[in-house]
């Protein structure tokens, strides 16, 4: 199966914007969209959805904990019960949004720091995947690619839920497929040749990490950012690259 | 057909409580559930669901300005966009959470000050049943039953929208069928007993006007408060009138 | 005395940004300091203030209604009682980061709606000046210069406040000294050339109105904006305008 | 010196009240009051502010983490720089607001997950001292007593800082000085008469611990709660003791 882009967007809040979500829209597959919780509000998601829908961008909600001023990037200790609630509460505020639009969200991609928290504690992927499940099992989850890719994959079957596993474009790998940890230097790829480069060989099945070893990883989705400077130029690069396949 | 009695539930927030939600609830019919703007919250309206679902009360969704200080009752300046997106938003939070429950909202009744400006302001109630129409044509509109009726309907009609006409319990009306202004020391009406007779009145198709008149008026449903300490016996006795019916 | 440049400043909130403080702030005298009522939050407020602190800005709180995603330009019915409330609460939030920085606070301009209501509705103008009273009575009060200067003085007087009367720089002013009003196409003047013949003017002593009528206008600071592409070329104009001088 | 009982106050938000403010505030030496980060807001500060001076009560500033939904009771990964800024950020609007009653703050409490975390985490402690220390000096801060007293002491003094230590009424102490956890059921003591028996103890300098161990144990301050139906009663009793000393 194809490559898809996926790019966190509608971050913008009230009269904030932070990416070119204009420029960035027609050459991404997937966007995810911000619920209220760390960014964007009820009309700002409303144009979001609207502009997905012009340029036939599936949508994604990208629910947050609860923390405006910290853009969702702060951990917060939660109970399962308030994670579950507040994923449904998020992803139907986004959704009801989209029926006014004749749309509908068709998966789901926790935001910064309940993103990471799902991917190390077991708990909140399972009070993440409860809330879907209750809520349309239909809903795809998606979640990185990582060693952990089966066991993930078994238990959000349980649940019923189908998962889509990304990988980030600019973010440097270990040897053992998991993530280069942002408190070493070089953590983020800087350089869009190697970006380019990285998702012609996912194309070929593997990823480069860190010692250049080759990775086999399953990828459904490529993660790119929208928010710094060429961001725009990048994207357009990744998707010329997945045109021509 | 018979009338309903309805009174907004779920309006705590967080560790907060402000009725006797568990008391009342076995009481009344439709329950107008607080989506987070005004007050309650995604764990919390969880809870009000599954009480409201346990006795087979109705749940409406009762959506409000943003405004959880000041509790939803302070008029705020919005447009008509910002208007229906709020709506979309906070409807859609609350039926996701019913959908998780196996129920769902089957109306929406706004909440104080925009529930006020929507019977002010027409451009107000437009925005509130556009976003509505464009959401799910099968849920009514409750509003106030006043000498408008007939003009509101017809609008609400251009949409698709039904409206459920309510009555206030405990405010006094005027000889034109307008509410006695709370300007007023008699806008409310604190007597039990007075409050009882005009459910009675309501029954035979009338409503006694602060000088005595009798008004014919449309009434689906009769809006009761929990919020007071005298509210479950007065509600328990309204339910009583009603079995009898 | 020498007419001072007042921006508002410190707008960003959370990981956003508004305008581009750091390009601006050495060329104005007077930075108003939102305070995390329609944007900004502490952290970003103590950045705000080390600006203002290195470029020998006077600091000035800029107070708002509640109302981030509205950025506070939505009017809000508040008490009088509740805006002397938010009003101590902000000015008090920002003058402790101040005072953090070895400096503090010499004045208050309300923003956006509730900057709008003070003008418009005496009793805000009262709440606002008693809040700044019962505070500080050494912090000024940035109004509007209007044809009720002589009466909002005597006002605040009995308060025991003074009052800097501002112009804008680039909205166009009726023949009565009033603002045209925004619903009219030409309210505000695009040309960057016409703003800086106004600060001329203002230095003789008068302003031109929307029909070239010399106005006598008390002027003692001119508000720039900060928000928009040539802010920041213009600013400097204005500035070397007032250098000459 | 004589033992001064302490107690959260002024938590309630907007129209929720929590506990009987009223009827507590009489009988306490110190109220902790809410600073609209977990609890309060404007208007609600300066009713409690009202009430505390009316009874000459001392004030003290309650800040937490921003999180009015949780309460403050859930832990948030924040740097060193934000706590800082929240810090000064709740400190000055509480102390501008006691200012306009001819009043001010003594002392400071952190809230909840807060002050849980500056117990465990020294560098949040120093985030939080750091803050005092650069508005003013003369605040004290209250912590929990510990075996750790004297090295937080030290820590304190480097920061000019002196420390209140405070014991809990109600809860339940290891041998070693340390609280027992609330994941064990005997965590809390509800029987009044312990808790009563404990203050005798403390006033002859020593308090039992769950094995019955006589502890010597600094106390400047014994924290009371009064968010619960015998909370009244109980405080009563206390002081009764207190003023027989």
């Amino acid at each position: 199966m194809k490559i898809k882009l996926n790019c966190d967007m509608g971050e913008g809040f009230g009269i904030y914007t932070l990416a070119n979500d204009k420029g960035i829209m027609p050459y991404i597959d997937m966007a995810n969209l911000a619920c209220g919780f760390h960014a964007s509000d009820a009309l700002s998601m409303s144009k979001s959805i609207a502009l997905a829908k012009n340029y036939n961008v599936q949508i994604g909600a990208h629910p947050s904990y609860q923390d405006l001023v910290g853009f969702g990037r702060r951990s917060m200790c939660c109970t399962q019960e308030e994670i579950s609630a507040i994923i449904l509460y998020q992803i139907g505020a986004l959704n009801a949004i989209c029926k006014s639009h004749n749309t509908k969200i068709t998966y789901v991609k926790p935001h910064g720091a309940l993103y990471n928290d799902m991917m190390k504690d077991e708990n909140i992927l399972k009070a993440i995947l409860l809330a879907i499940s209750k809520y349309d099992k239909n809903l795809n989850l998606m979640i990185l690619s990582s060693p952990n890719n089966d066991k993930n994959k078994a238990l959000a079957s349980t649940y019923g839920i189908n998962l889509i596993f990304e990988v980030f474009a600019d973010r440097n790998y270990n040897d053992d497929g998991t993530l280069v940890s942002r408190n070493y230097s070089n953590a983020v790829i800087h350089d869009i040749n190697i970006v380019k480069q990285r998702l012609v060989n996912l194309q070929k099945g593997y990823l480069l990490s860190i010692n250049e070893k080759k990775l086999k990883i399953k990828v459904d989705s490529l993660c790119v950012h929208g928010d710094n400077k060429n961001a725009l130029e990048l994207i357009v690069s990744l998707k010329d690259i997945l045109n021509e396949d």
